[in-house]
């Protein structure tokens, strides 16, 4: 059956800069490696997306819609439906003075950040340096060989596809997701581990978010979506020493606070 | 009825050093004011706790058992039912030159910190600079006049007064927590707020430890607590708003990491 707009699925894929052949992105490991892109830790293999969800380049949201599971095929994207045509208005002439003040001494090719963004000096001339701020494939013809991996069914499956997407922590088990899903809601008790997350509670909100709006978004009856944390009475006893650990420490915390 | 073991009370205190008459730590803003230990942005007024929990100095746990509600009482509390005996061990002779390598200059009465507790500098001489590490209190006969403020009957007024307890968040608002007790289960969806916390996910973790087992040590048939995060697909405006800013963000974030 034909790959339509929402529905989950799983996709590989290569891409390249047109003109130059460069590999710049790809979900294979060996060819992360080849290309010279390889990036310690990251988990390479195909990854879990919604079509027309825009969780990828328009360009490949397009080209999925009516390939076949296993199916494999190459596309052209235009700058258009990549990453955007390039703004004269973000190559920005910086004073020599500037960088002189920071201790800095700009040489062509090199990245300099600025308010969050990033750019890349490409010329210096007459004591003024301009900085190229466009994204660096902003302009650029790509080629994507793509594969459907898997067009995933199951509603289970895709509430995971979609906590895979979105919730970046490296040590969670997809298989000790519990998920059941009963009159419109959907309720996510997620691996253990998660529990320990080091990052902000407001981020991983943020996270749960975006999982939610691709839930019932494309999930059909889903009105609701819940994370459940459970704390039982009678626990392994393992994580019951690692919290009974931090409670020691935090009490001593709290009664130093007391002074 | 007298109030027991387990109970879940909200008392008033103030405690000063029965030597001194020094007022070290009050729940009465007034009194701390007149004390001159105030602090700003702290919230003042009675606090809950349960009796024998824990959760205060030990003498005040025992002189809370038998009181009513609404009765004031002045308890004397000897160092080994307060902040413990001094240890001479905690003494410590430090060299001066380990101080003049930090480039510090030794005081008496200073405070320093050493991998995490606090002592203070109690006499220099000799080039040996003699620093106590016992608790400030440790001791010292405390003098503590409580009254039982409320004696809390409601399961889920129970729930909501260790969730006041625990989850140090200034902006929670009580009245906006969920709480259903039902078959053994208490499920908490607290106040929309909660979601923005900017702490580590995981010291949220410890804190609903902290409440979990307060709740099923303390509250009969409770093996189970649940703390769950809703996200509905009509969210009221304002908070989609700042979610949707949100994700705006991450998205372009993300799109940066595939370069």
């Amino acid at each position: 059956m034909a790959v339509k707009e929402g529905d989950f699925v799983k996709i590989g894929y290569t891409a390249k800069i047109q003109e130059t052949g460069d590999v710049f992105d790809t979900t294979d490991e060996t060819a992360a490696k080849e290309a010279g892109i390889h990036v310690e830790n990251k988990s390479y293999g195909p990854i879990p997306i919604v079509v027309n969800g825009g969780h990828v380049l328009k360009g490949l949201d397009e080209a999925l819609v009516g390939m076949e599971e296993g199916e494999e095929k190459t596309v052209e994207i235009a700058p258009e439906n990549g990453f955007g045509m390039r703004d004269p208005k973000l190559m920005q002439l910086i004073p020599m003075s500037e960088f002189r003040k920071q201790g800095m001494k700009p040489e062509v090719g090199m990245a300099i950040s600025s308010e969050g963004t990033t750019g890349i000096i490409r010329s210096i001339s007459g004591g003024r340096v301009t900085v190229d701020f466009n994204h660096e494939l902003a302009g650029k013809n790509l080629v994507y060989d793509i594969k459907v991996e898997d067009v995933i069914e199951d509603d289970v499956e895709k509430v995971k596809s979609m906590i895979e997407l979105h919730y970046k922590a490296p040590n969670l088990d997809s298989d000790k997701h519990d998920i059941q899903i009963e009159d419109g809601v959907v309720r996510i008790a997620m691996d253990e581990m998660a529990k320990f997350d080091k990052q902000p509670y407001m981020d991983v909100t943020f996270a749960r978010f975006r999982i939610s709006r691709d839930i019932w978004e494309n999930i059909e009856n889903i009105e609701k979506v819940e994370f459940v944390d459970v704390f039982e009475k009678k626990v392994e006893e393992a994580a019951e020493e690692v919290v009974a650990e931090e409670v020691a420490e935090e009490v001593l915390t709290d009664e130093d606070k007391k002074e």
